[in-house]
This record gives C-alpha cells, structure tokens and sequence, in this order.
C-alpha cells in the first residue's frame, strides 16, 4: 500500500480539495502508473455532485489518464517499465461472460469495474485519475501511440472512444453522411474522428460561435440549431447522428434528420426519459439507439487510429489548483474542447 | 366509369352503412379486379373513426384485397384476366424518387398514394378495398400463388407484409431469439413468419389466453406480460423484438429486453410519444426502430414465401351486413385472428 496525493471531493456541494488516496500494491498482474496527465470529463462532475446517484465521500474521479509505467507485477508481459500507457472509464470486468469474451467489457453483464466510484474486487471503492499514482491490472492498460503529443492523450480514452465506438460501429466512411449534434469535448473528436474515416460530417451545434473550428476539425457543414430553418433543411439526409448533448433535447426533430434507415445514436442524455414518437421512426425505418464508451481492444484501435491520422483533442491544460474552476466552466459549456491537469501540479 | 356495390362510412360515429363507390375506366397500364374478400385490418377503424386525423366521407377503407383480374389495360404485361391477384396499402408512388427506384414505395418520399383516404392522381381519393371492384395500376398488384386458400390470403397484404419486413430486415432466422409483442392480427402473422424463418420465437401477451395457438403457430416460449416476473426472467434476451401493439406500453420494460445489439421495432404505436430511456439503449447498445408495410417486391416475396412455408393467417369470415359487429370485436381484441368480409354478400 502507498499514499499517494491527489484531488478529492469531499460532499457533493463542497469544492474539490487536495488530499491522498491509497493505492494497493501491484499485484502479479498489476502496472503501477505514474500518472502526467488526467482530463475533466463531464461525467466527473455529475458523479461528485451526486446527480448521478448517491457515491461515498471522499471520492477522487478521473477517467481519462496518461501516464508511464513505473513498476509491474511479476506475470505482467504486455506493458514493460517506462511504456507510455493510458487508462480509460474501466479498470476490470468479469471477463466470463459473453460479452467480456467478445471484447466488449463495456457490456459486461456482470457489470465492468469503473475508474472511480466503483467497487473493487477487494471491496474498496475504485480512486481516480486525479492523483499522481494508479494500479490498474495489466489488461486494463492500453498502450499509447509515441506520435500523439502527451499533453493530448487523455481525452481520447473517454471523448475518444466513446464517439469512435459507434462511428466505427455503424459505419461511417466515405459516402456516408454523418451529424455530431454539439461540439463539446465529445463533440469535436466526433467530427475530427468521422472525418478522418471518410464521412462527409455536418455539425448540428447551438450556435455558429465555434463554426471556424468546426470546419478546422474536418466537418464540411455546420447549422445552428436555434434556427428552426436547419430542421427544414437537413430534413432526410443522414445515415448516422451521433448526439453528444446530455441536454434535454427535441429528440423527434433530430430523428427527422435521419434518412432512410439511418440510426440517432446517443452517447450522452438526460436522465428523464425521452418522449420519441414511434411514427417518426416508421416513416423512414429509422432507428434510435445509445452506445457506450468502447471495449479495451477498441480503445487501442481507436488510439493506433488517431496517432496514424495524426488527430487528437483540443485541450486547455490547468493546474491541480484550477480544477474548480475548471469545473464552472465545463458546466457553462466554456472550454475549447477539453480540460487537462498537468499532474506534476499535484507532486 | 362504373358504380359498384361497397361498404363506406360516413361519418366518424355512424355505423358503416352499404352504398356504391365510383370506379375509373382502366387506364392502358390498369387492372380491373373482381375483388372476393377483404380483410379487417385495425387501421380501418382508426382511420374511419377520425382517430389519425380528419377523413372526407363518405369513405370505403379496406387494404386487404384479394380477388381476380376481370380486365386489364392495353399496356398491361404483369397481370391477365383471370389471374388470382392482390391489393395492399399501396396503389401508387412517385416511382422516382431514391426509395422508389430502390423498391422501397413504402418510403416514397413524395409520399405513396394510399389504398383509402388518399389523393390519387386524378384528384380523387381512393375508396378501399370493401367493395366488389376495384382498378389498380398493375405496378401496385400482387400475384397471389394458387396453394394459399383464397379466403384467408386478404390479411397477408397488411397483417403479413408489415411483420415480414422488419423480420426480414433484421435477419431473423435460425440462431436468432425472437419475441412477439401481442397475439392480434400483426402478431400471430408475426410468429408464424418468424417461426417459419427458422428463429426461435416467444410470444409475450397481456395473459396466456392464446398459449395453445401460439404454441401451434410455431413459438416456442410464450409469457405473460401481466406477471412482472416475466421481465425479470427474460432480461438481455433477445436478439429482435416485434411490437404489434399500438397500446401505450412501457417501454423501457421491453427494451430491457435486448440482448446487447439488439432491436425493438415497432410497427404498431401509439399517437403519443413513448418516453424511452436513454440509459436503456446505452446499456446494451439497444436499438428502438420503427417499420412501415413493405415494398411492392417484398410483398410478392412475402407471398412466395408463406405459399412455400404451407402458412397462412387465421381468419372469421363474415358477411358484409356484419361488418360494424366486427368492428366492435376488433376494438374488445375479440378476434382469432383476423376478420375477412366474403365480398360475394355485397353483391
């Protein structure tokens, strides 16, 4: 066991505040990881504010990591001391059931073991990212291309995956026409992400504020949804929307955008219910669907693919202290596109 | 122009009362059709009740229709006098359109014209199918194979097309675990189809009142709804789920359902929305979609294939005089399965 310093909510109203956490010792199958950089997902928010259910203070959150391998267990073979590596949403899974055995831990059935806030096969509550030290079982560990700037990598393993997984799942590529509904964190790797495997990407963002760079990122249209005029425009034109808005959103003037047998995929929504209008669907054999983050052998896919494109997030990086901050300004939609602590803050 | 002998309402509360209809001389590329039964199909009664919006009266509904070419047009190569043929919910598209060249007129995007209610090209609307004749476009007529009793094949042209299509879509089919929502009309076609496909079929019903009929249509698992515990029993189970039921129902329940990659489809739905919860989809990359007939191709294959597969709805056949009784049975689901007016008591 070692204590190592990091950031932790103490309540749920309270400001994060530096503190430590303990971290077991590597087990024979264990990589010890020194951690550089850790992103600011949306879902660290809701989760230490307890919007998402009740979870046990004080928690420490971070799901998107980067870092170096510093020590592993004796049977460790795929990760060697000094590896470049990350860490995403998981850090186990019951690794029987059908889905585990199909690469797919995300769907495990027994449920996969979360970064943060989950129970751990030792019965402790898993500790995130933000802090200067993980264990993390070796096959939880992905490897991390030399070529993506390391300050970068972080948000690939939650905004990355969780918009490659159904990009690549539902196939988009050249010929297909595919709208990111937000250019948020999530939002603008969608874009970079669809437009480097081929599609013709249009951005469906509340504004024209951030049209420049959606352009930039690769998208070849872009609409603000305040207009009304965009839904009568855009009326049956897409083989895939992804939607990364958590928002509560007119869910039936998107399904319109669909054409026929196109798919709505959400990878971000209310926690309220979402009123769909079957006739919406019938009309064009359109489908609604959610998918989530992406299973570890995808994660690597989705990283060997964005170092061979020579994509990456936008991020702003902040200091340990900063974090609060950081915070007000996600929840205002006030960053361009990511936030990333610069670990050797926290040291 | 002739006068023909038909069943129409005229108004949205009155019985249906006898009457004729106007029928056009048939046009070079036109099939006039001795019409010998038509089925009952739920969309009538809505439709002449003024339940999916306003309808001019007075009305005959009905698109269901089998009987046999008396006439045909100069131009006329599909079809020839005497041949048994059949009418769905279709009798024209715009036939250019991208879904319409596809052989998709279902989703003709100008909008196909409908066999009732609809604007037809002359400017008239269609009067349906309860009625001794009636003149098709050969395009929009379907041979009906010699081995299907005639009396019984009227529903296959809604009942069946409608559940034929998505199961077909979707790849039901041997190794695949599909669920029936509903034991009316749509779902005892729905398993007898699906059975015949090869996969293994479960009905979920308000109660076990049809298990003996589903059982012998070809399911192989049948549940009652109206126990909570079937929920539980049959959680992440299903490949594809075809929800006949036009009902409000919960559906987050049956979502739950799925198995991962999984999709519900309906083709029956409420007015109202459905409330669907996002976390739902996401947690098995479930789909929820939605399906409307089939195309004109789809339906002759529909047709081949029940006559290959020895399959055909189960029907009550009744007079023309018992047609508002039939109607109350269809709104009370009093019918094993379908009702069919033998159109030789309008003559």
């Amino acid at each position: 066991m070692r204590t190592v310093n990091a950031i932790a909510a103490t309540s749920a109203t309270a400001p994060l505040v530096r503190t430590t956490v303990e971290r077991r010792d590597p087990g024979p199958r264990d990589v010890l990881i020194e951690i550089r950089y850790a992103g600011i997902c949306h879902s660290d928010i809701h989760t230490v504010r307890g919007e998402w259910g009740e979870v046990a203070y004080p928690l420490t959150v971070g799901h998107e990591i980067v870092g170096h391998v510093v020590e592993v267990g004796a049977e460790v073979t795929k990760h060697g001391i000094g590896d470049r590596v990350g860490v995403g949403c998981m850090v186990n899974s019951c690794r029987e059931c059908e889905n585990c055995r199909a690469g797919l831990e995300q769907y495990c059935t027994g449920g996969n073991v979360g970064t943060y806030a989950s129970v751990d096969r030792d019965g402790t509550i898993t500790q995130g990212g933000y802090s200067t030290h993980v264990v993390v079982d070796e096959d939880f560990v992905l490897r991390v291309p030399e070529n993506i700037p390391i300050e970068a990598v972080a948000p690939l393993l939650c905004a990355g995956i969780t918009t490659y997984s159904p990009l690549a799942h539902w196939n988009a590529g050249p010929g297909k026409k595919v709208a990111v509904i937000g250019m948020g964190g999530l939002g603008h790797m969608a874009v970079k992400i669809a437009a480097a495997m081929g599609a013709e990407v249009t951005v469906l963002s509340q504004t024209l504020s951030k049209k420049d760079d959606g352009l930039a990122f690769g998208a070849e249209n872009y609409y603000a949804t305040s207009d009304p005029a965009t839904f009568e425009a855009l009326a049956n034109t897409f083989d895939l929307i992804i939607n990364t808005v958590s928002a509560q959103t007119d869910i039936n003037a998107y399904l319109r955008l669909l054409r026929l047998d196109g798919t709505l995929v959400s990878v971000g929504a209310p926690p309220e219910p979402l009123p769909v209008r079957a006739f919406v669907l019938f009309g064009a054999r359109r489908s609604f669907a959610g998918s989530s983050i992406g299973g570890i052998a995808e994660t690597q896919e989705m990283l060997d693919f964005c170092a061979e494109k020579g994509i990456a997030p936008e991020i702003e990086l902040i200091d340990a202290d900063a974090v609060n901050e950081a915070y007000e300004r996600v929840v205002a939609s006030d960053v361009r596109y990511r936030f990333v602590i610069d670990i050797d803050s926290l040291r």
